[in-house]
Order: C-alpha cells, then structure tokens, then sequence
C-alpha cells in the first residue's frame, strides 16, 4: 500500500501544461487537415491480431503489445507448447488482440471494410495513440501520438503538390520557419540500382546511400562495396556524393545521370512536376528539396518519398515524413487502391517549439479570475459573479473555503491567477466588487457590470 | 489475404461524421471544465498491473484486460502453473501491464506521484478512453471515453453546487433542456439504514432501495425481508416509497424522519446546502431534485451522490454520474485527501442527441468548395484560388484528377460540398473563376477576390 506507485517504462503523464501545448499543436494540425478537405476517422486502440501481425516485418511483429485472452486463458493452449515454454508458438493460441502499431495498418483495414460507404478518393485523417514495445530511450516513448493524413484512391500528383503545401500551413501556424520539406522518389532510387546493375540490390544500395549523412562519402561506398556493388558501378553516381545546387540544377543532373532507365526518368518527371509547382505557388516557412539520399520506408513507399527537417540549429531528427504506396489495401484484399499521405512527429514538433519558445503564451493561460472566499454568505455573492464571468466566457473559479487571506493569495500567485475578486460586507452592501489587479497590485470597485466590461 | 478484415467484438470504427459529433461533444465539456477552471491531465493507456488490480473488486480485477509481457514471457512462468493449466496463478507472470479500466484509479496514481507539482485544491479533467473485457451489448462497449472532472483537496461544499452548475451548462450549451440532475448523499442512506437498526446491513438495504424504480414498493419490501430487515423497521422508512414534493418539502420530511442520527441530518444538511444555493443562483437545463433512492457507486462515495437522467421521453439510462469520496489517495499511501467529481456519459448523450436530433449542422459541415480539375495549367491557375481560400478558413478541395465533368460533379454531390468553382480557358483568360452554388444551380463568374469575398 505505502510503496510509492509508478508509471510503465516508456510512457508518460502529462501535466496540464504539456497536455495544453501538445493540444496547441494537435488542434493547429487538425485545423490545417480539415483546411485541406480531409475528414477524420478513428479507429480501436486494439484490433484482432491477425490484422496486424505480419505487416511490419518479423522485428514490427515482436514490437507489437499482444493483449491477454479474458478468463481461463490457457483453457485451450498446447499442453505441449506449454511444457516446452515455447512462448512464440503459444502466443497465437492466449491472445487474439493486439495494440495498434500505427495508423497506417488500421486505416486500410477501414478503407477495406467500409469501401461500399466510401467515395474514392478518400481524405482521411487521424490522430491517435499507438504502442510498441521498443526499448524507450531519449525521445523514444511506447506510447505516443501520430498525427496522419492519406489520400486513397487518386494516382494525381497534384496531392504530392498539396502535402507539401499542408506541411508548409501548419508549420507556418506554428511559426516555426525555415523547416526543409526533402522529396525523393522511389523510382528514382530504382533508376539509380538499375543503372549501376544493382537492380536486385536496390534496399542495400539506398540503406547504404541513406547514410551519407551520418558516414560520409567513404563510408557509404564501402558498405556498397561489401554489398557486392563494383567499383566501377559506384563511379556511375559519384555525381550524387556533391549533390548541390538548386532543386532545377539537381533535377536536370538526375536526368543525365539517369538517361537509360525509363523508371528513373518517370521519377525525375514526377520530381520536377511536384518541385516546380510547389515553387512556384510558393511557400511560406518552409522550402522544399530534392534529396536523393532520402530512402525512408522504402519497403512500401513507391513514388514520392517526404522527411520534414527542423530548421537549422536545432538539433532534431525528422518532424514529419510520408511518401506514396501503390497498393495500400491489397493486404486486405482490395487491389489497386494508391495511397499518399504524411505524418507529423509530434513529441518532436513539441521539443523544438520548447527550444524555440515558439509556444503562444495564451496557451498555458488558466484561470483569469479567482473569487476570494470569506464566508457562506460572500462566497454566495462571489457566486453570481462568477456565473456570470463563466457564461461571458472567462475562465473563473471561486477559493472553495473561507481559508485565511494569505493561504487564498498564495494559491492565486502559484497558479499565476492574473486578477482575484475580494466581495466582503462592504461591497455587498453597495453591490459592488473590488478587483484586484496580481500583476502590478493595483485595486479597484466595481460593479458586476463593470467587472464583465473590464474582463 | 482474401479474408475481409473485422474489428474485435465490443469495439468501434468511427467514420467521420461520427468522429465530428463525438468531438462536438467533447468539445463543448471541455470548453465548460475549462470555465470552471479546471485542468486537464492524461496518463498512460496502460498502468503497471499492481496499480489497478484489487481496486475494482474481483469483478473488475477480471474485465480488466492485461497484456502480455514482450519477447520470452514464458521463460520465469512456473512450470507447475503452466502444467496445472491455472490461467489465475500464472497471469501476474506473465503479464506486469493492464489498460486503464476507468480515469479515477489513474488520477489518485497522478496525484500521489506529483504531489509535490500539485497546489491542492487541485482541479483537473480528463478526457481519455478506457477499455473494459466486459460483455458486449447494445450501448456497452469495450472501449469508450470517459468525460471527468473532480477536484482533490477540498471539503467544501461548494464544490458539490459547482458540479451541478457544471452539468447544466454543459447540458444547456449542448441544448439538452429538460434533464434532472438527482442527488443523495450517502450520510441520509447511512442515517436511514441507522434509525431501522440495519447500519450493518447498509449495502443491502441501498442496493434494495435502488431499486424502487424498476421492483416497486413490495418488490422492494421483500428483498428487505429476505436480507433480513424487520418489517417494524421497514415501516419507518414508509415515507421514502412515495417520495413527493419539492425539494425543501423532501429536506423537511427527511429531517424529521432522520431526527435521531447524528449522520443523517448531517447528510440532510448538506443536501439543503447545495440544492438551495442552486436553486437560488439558478439553472438553465436542467433541474435538480433530491432522490433518496440513488446509491450509485457507495462503495467508494461518502457524501453527495450524483447523478444526471436524460430528458423524459428519452429512454436512456444515466447520461452522467459522480459523488464525493473522502479518501481518493489512501490507496497509494496519501492519506486525508478528499475528492468529489463528475463524469459525463459521452456515448448515451450522442445518443440522446441523436434521437432528438440536436446536432447543429455546422458539426458535419465539411468541404465548402470543390474546385473542379480541366487539366494541368487549368488545376494550377485553380490552386492559386485554392491557397487563398484556405488561408482565409474557407475549407476546400480541389478534384485532383482530370476526370469527366460529370464523375467530379458526382463526388460533389455525394460528400454535400456546397460550391464548385469552374475554370476553363475562357476564366483563365479574363483572370475569373465561375462560381455553380450546388443547392440551386445559380453560377456567377467573378475574380479571385470576389469569390474569396462571397465565401
């Protein structure tokens, strides 16, 4: 009883100042969404496992938070399998539910099973928790929120054009300038295996590329050199090692380069559409760049690929990222349904707004107005004010007991209550109210008109 | 593959309508909690197992869904546990986390473990969902919100008046009028099972009271009998089967029948307390009436005992409950803490809602105008008017691909977007848009700022 309690590893409570600016960056998030025409959904916290199980690759499947069968759970587990401890085999045969992984998954399961009441294309959005058991580590949580937007069913890269222009809106909202939109495409990375024979290399060879960043360029040609990738084949794309210049500059280096593979050319023709019309109905706090190390996903992105950068100076993974996927719902069965959407990092948007102190401060705003309490029949006074500041719409709370003065004072300066009502015999017998100004002591009477006029 | 996917028994898909109307909702309480100055916390989904556990009584200790340790969660499993197939002995072996049952558990935990953060009276609400391996039936899920506001660290009653003026105005902005909100108070049940000689039986005879309602006067008379009860005893409770009058007639009746408890005129007390300072400040949709009947959750509450009926002609149960409990933290080894909260019964109040057909229709407004897409240079000169609409709040789409007329009119009319805006060649040349208003046909042709001044 008396042990202190605690909170699972890799989860979180949050006070009511972070939850008020997490909902800052939700609510802007959701408004530039609907802005956008997207329309929300939501969907189970678990689903049945053979929903999810699979779809995330064997290191996704142990990630995922199986839920116990109810009642007699091992009423039809293999004795055999129990005597052998075989924790793996016996999972299926205890529990049927598992935890949502992300959003993606769930959303095409819903596509699937409510097709017949969707109008194609589909704009959805949804912003949720979701769970994994990873190991938690700075910034790393099995518990957090993703904030996704899809489109299904529209092959148009008109929808590449308006992610990127959804991006730059909430941004913008947030006031967090100078944030990089980097935009890759897959069949521009394809193109590049092709070109070098390493067509059936393609995940090694952009594994290896994706981390020029972090190992240079030697680095990454000698994990391309270990992967089997020749010499001579690895001089093909020395150009991408000093990869510079304006996006215009970088898309017409990528056709030379890529002048004999037909898929890499469609990609550098899906680039400039998407770049060029971006530029040119212009952005606002961000920009966008072709960064054709960028191979994030790959495994199911098959055009566009997106990764939002933290502006310059802070110290940040990725905010956001997304891509396009040919073929979302054919797990569930429905073929040829393309999908294209982002995703924004919110734990992450949230330690770089803190670092920038680009948080409004009206966010953490509370309560405006306490009413100081000296007894039943002034606290009964206080109380029709108080209504009435409530139905005007200022967030007002009277001190519950006639507690000394100086206790009801502290509890407003904590709480960084910016004025405080005091009603004793006299203001009753005049009706009136005096208000108390917390920032710089000032006092003055006034009616109950008067307060609401002055709030 | 083929297999059409599904959702676990007891939890739902919401599509986005609903997800708009259930945030209108939300939305709406939360503004209120807010008013009255209350903050919100979240806490994890799930709990380290030993925080919920034993909390809920057996049966709860048996809806509450556990999950599965990750990776070999056999391996410190008893082997004669596993053998014997004893699904209870083995469960704390293999599972250490469990997913929130309620929010009430986890803000004693909150409270305890930041105690030091908090300034007591603390004010907070919550807003989260909660998962329940209970049966499911019509109205009664295994996921569901739940909506609650309590304050921690106070005694005054004035909390309880507050609550029921908190209920009213959420009801009222909801446009819910007509609900009642009945109150007891568990000292006038602890006085009455007294006066009758059964203060031993006191859970008894609450739970037999309870059910007036539904079992009748002799109904209830004979399940007394059966838990012992004289009938002399039951005779002085005679008043309560017909319980009629205004609330002071009531107050006066149960004065005069709780004369000789100390803790029922104290309960009556407190009753008169709070139902005459609303009464006197006032209500909008709802009313309040005392019911001596009501003994919602007495396990834990201690004093006043809430709970809020739809409006008559509503078949629904209860759209809200709450009471106070004068130990919320002594669990987790803080003593002398008292609590007294509400919660709001989000899905019976969609419901209610629904049925009486209170929904403004602004909640489900969508996409005010779709552009319609002619081709390339067409959707780009469209997009310039599309970024303006959106930037001054105008929620709009433009049809991302170059299909027929009449396939684009169609997605209109099926997703009710009120405008479409048509630019061809002959717009593109004057710098105009031509405006179709979908609900009569009307079509203008206008500039780009005379559209963004008619939206």
């Amino acid at each position: 009883m008396a042990k202190k309690p605690g909170i699972p590893k890799g989860t979180r409570d949050f006070t009511p100042q972070e939850v008020n600016k997490r909902n800052y960056i939700m609510e802007t998030i959701k408004q530039q969404f609907q802005l956008y025409g997207f329309q929300p959904i939501e969907t189970p916290s678990f689903e049945n496992s053979e929903t999810l199980m699979g779809k995330y690759g064997d290191e996704g499947d142990r990630l995922i938070f199986k839920i116990l069968n109810s009642g007699d759970y091992l009423r039809k587990a293999s004795e055999e399998h129990l005597r052998s401890k075989d924790s793996n085999a016996l999972v299926s045969q205890i529990s049927e539910k598992a935890l949502r992984y992300d959003l993606t998954v769930p959303f095409a399961r819903y596509v699937v099973m409510h097709q017949n009441e969707i109008d194609l294309p589909f704009k959805r959005y949804q912003i949720q928790p979701v769970w994994r058991a990873d190991r938690p580590q700075k910034g790393r949580f099995r518990e957090f929120y993703q904030c996704d937007a899809d489109v299904v069913g529209s092959d148009s890269l008109w929808q590449e054009v308006e992610f990127v222009q959804l991006y730059d809106a909430v941004f913008n909202d947030l006031q967090l300038n100078g944030v990089t939109i980097k935009i890759n495409n897959r069949k521009v990375l394809a193109g590049l295996a092709e070109i070098i024979g390493a067509a059936d290399k393609l995940i090694d060879f952009t594994v290896a590329l994706d981390k020029l960043d972090k190992i240079g360029e030697e680095g990454v040609k000698n994990e391309m050199l270990q992967n089997g990738i020749s010499e001579a084949a690895i001089e093909k794309i020395q150009p991408l090692f000093s990869f510079e210049g304006s996006n215009q500059e970088r898309l017409e280096r990528l056709a030379v380069m890529l002048k004999d593979s037909e898929t890499g050319l469609q990609g550098v023709e899906e680039l400039k559409f998407i770049v060029e019309k971006v530029e040119k109905l212009g952005t606002k706090a961000a920009r966008i760049a072709i960064d054709v190390t960028l191979a994030r996903g790959l495994n199911y992105y098959t055009g566009a690929i997106f990764e939002v950068a933290a502006p310059k100076g802070v110290a940040m993974g990725s905010i956001g990222g997304g891509g396009r996927y040919d073929d979302l719902t054919g797990i569930f069965g429905l073929k040829g349904v393309s999908g294209v959407g982002i995703s924004f990092g919110l734990d992450r948007i949230y330690l770089v707004l803190e670092e920038l102190g680009l948080f409004p401060e009206s966010v953490v705003e509370q309560t405006k107005v306490l009413i100081l309490n000296f007894g039943e029949s002034e606290a009964f006074y206080g109380m029709q004010l108080l209504q009435d500041l409530r139905s005007a719409g200022v967030k007002a709370e009277l001190y519950p007991d006639a507690a000394k003065m100086k206790k009801q004072m502290n509890y407003a300066n904590k709480r960084d209550v910016p004025f405080v009502v005091l009603a004793g015999t006299q203001e009753m017998n005049d009706g009136t109210y005096t208000l108390k100004n917390m920032r710089n002591g000032e006092q003055e009477t006034l009616s109950l008109e008067g307060i609401l006029e002055k709030m």
